[in-house]
């Protein structure tokens, strides 16, 4: 019987980590050459946590602030599809910093696709598991728009399907600046009924 | 912007609920009228726990026994896959006592194949997320072969896509014998590159 999850055919790297111990400074974060991967998330990281409380993009599941397991603990984007976000808009570069990403990839060809359930891991064993695609919001927009206040098109209808995802941690460890991503992709098909 | 999770235009049914406190009393399980969902999974149930070690599905990821984050809280199958396992076995039934279910469904078509990251709802509140597909492996074989020694197929083979589904608790809450299930589906998409 084939493996529930295959290898992808390609690895990507770590360009990029970044934190933000505190919430309260604002959505944008600060980087770092290296990042702990914990349970509860990235040490340090004002996203972390085994649980969250519900938001805006949940209120068809639950009322605003339930408790929830916390399944957006990093969030991942890459250089190619921000660089792709940045063109659309018209402006030179959006910085990871200011659209509250935790890490940065290159090499994963259309991040933001990548399937519910996907397993990024990093040379330490430490492991995240793709939650879900993130959906564009408007804190990063308004970040942006004060370094460049007139883009061509908007943050929120540039960055459609290139805002990255966000994950959980599946398993505990260092991820470091230049690190490899090895990528384990469960079944691909269609569900025919929904 | 449409909604990133969709609702299924279907409901699904709890059909029978079961737990097992002790491993050592073996994988079968035993029915309930009601279990509670909690972040560590089904309390009292002994697949349950924030983290478990990994085994031997996870072997290409991890050495046997690391610490991983326990996605295969709940194990969840349909009355209409176990009765297609039966036929092709020929024998009456397929237990779910049998096959270590915590859940048994009716009415989600092809409940194996749900797409990683789908979201089940009951009435309560309480949310699990589907982790992936579950595996057949021989240990239900053991058991059925107990009570059915010649089946006309093995179960590994009857079983290939129908053995259900894991997953994880999003949500605390009660679920009971009878409750309707609300499903949530992600974006149904082919990711290009694997």
């Amino acid at each position: 019987m084939p493996e529930l999850l295959s290898k992808a055919p390609f690895r990507g790297r770590v360009e990029m980590l970044l934190t933000n111990p505190d919430r309260n400074l604002g959505l944008e974060k600060f980087p770092a050459p290296e990042v702990q991967l914990l349970f509860g998330g990235i040490a340090g990281d004002c996203h972390g946590g085994l649980t969250r409380k519900s938001d805006s993009r949940m209120l068809k599941q639950f009322k605003r602030d339930t408790v929830v397991r916390n399944a957006r603990q990093v969030s991942i984007l890459s250089v190619e599809e921000l660089a792709e976000i940045a063109t659309s808009m018209g402006i030179p570069a959006v910085k990871p910093e200011w659209v509250g990403a935790n890490m940065v990839t290159s090499g994963i060809p259309d991040l933001t696709l990548l399937p519910p359930s996907t397993r990024l891991q990093f040379p330490s064993g430490a492991m995240i598991v793709v939650d879900n695609e993130n959906r564009p919001c408007r804190y990063p927009a308004e970040i942006i728009e004060r370094h460049h206040p007139e883009p061509a098109m908007g943050f929120v209808a540039a960055a459609r399907h290139k805002r990255g995802v966000v994950g959980w941690v599946e398993a505990e460890g260092m991820v470091h600046k230049g690190d490899a991503i090895t990528l384990w992709i469960p079944p691909r098909r269609i569900y025919a009924h929904a």
